[in-house]
């Protein structure tokens, strides 16, 4: 498996890590995201966020889980490893605020994989995807499911 | 409890419903969202997306997730149940496309709460987000946990 080579559902292997690179959030991103989605004060006001819990501005997790997304897409399923979608999510965990400024860096990890018992073409695997900031703290995790094809007989392996 | 009053971690019961309204959503929000955070054939290229499974343009998950969330933010979280924010989400399933167009209902179960053992001024609140089309066909669900205050000493119940 080079770098750049296409991955089918055959190539992933429970254990596999992919590193997916890095992000900087900006207040402005933040409070964009949140007004049209999820404006609660403490993702929109950053004086009123000062009177809850987290202190400060910090970004709507589903931000921060659209934004995991975009970098999932970047960095495996755009070119590498195009996707047939994806059923759900489990154990989607915010475990740290995301605040403006703040870097934060993906690394995806290959829990399971199984072929599918109806479709032929495609299989499922199963990843989790860990995000953290620049101080090495988890901030997100979750456990994302994603049909994938299978290899085409006669494609290099 | 009246249409309008305010609600505290107190207030909420396990098998309570509450109707948070309707949604439609158009192709340019679809792909504007898609374009920023799930740049995917499916969700950005009408064309393109005839040559996936759905046959057609879809909204990104993370798009009907984020719609959810507002639409919860304006029923219920914004003036009558102020929230201090949510650990994560489990369960997350995407069962039906949501296709330009569609009007998405959302209705909230509450299936469990739990007074916080350290921190006496809050509870948690575990709830089932139900999204339907206008078919009535069930296109997205999830269990979803929020921190809320618990009725302050003299507050009127």
């Amino acid at each position: 498996m080079t770098g750049v080579s296409r991955l089918y559902w055959d190539d992933f292997r429970a254990g596999q890590a992919f590193e997916l690179g890095s992000r900087t959030v900006s207040k402005e991103e933040i409070v964009r995201f949140a007004r049209a989605f999820d404006p609660q004060p403490f993702h929109v006001d950053e004086a009123a966020a000062q009177r809850y819990p987290y202190g400060g501005l910090i970004a709507s997790g589903w931000h921060t889980a659209s934004m995991v997304m975009r970098m999932f897409v970047d960095g495996l399923l755009a070119e590498r490893a195009p996707s047939m979608g994806s059923p759900g999510v489990d154990e989607l965990r915010w475990l740290k605020p995301v605040r403006p400024g703040d870097t934060v860096t993906l690394t995806l990890h290959v829990v399971e994989t199984r072929a599918s018992r109806s479709k032929p073409d495609r299989g499922l695997v199963i990843v989790r995807h860990e995000l953290r900031n620049q101080s090495g703290e988890t901030v997100m995790t979750m456990l994302s499911k994603g049909f994938f094809p299978r290899r085409p007989a006669g494609a290099a392996a």
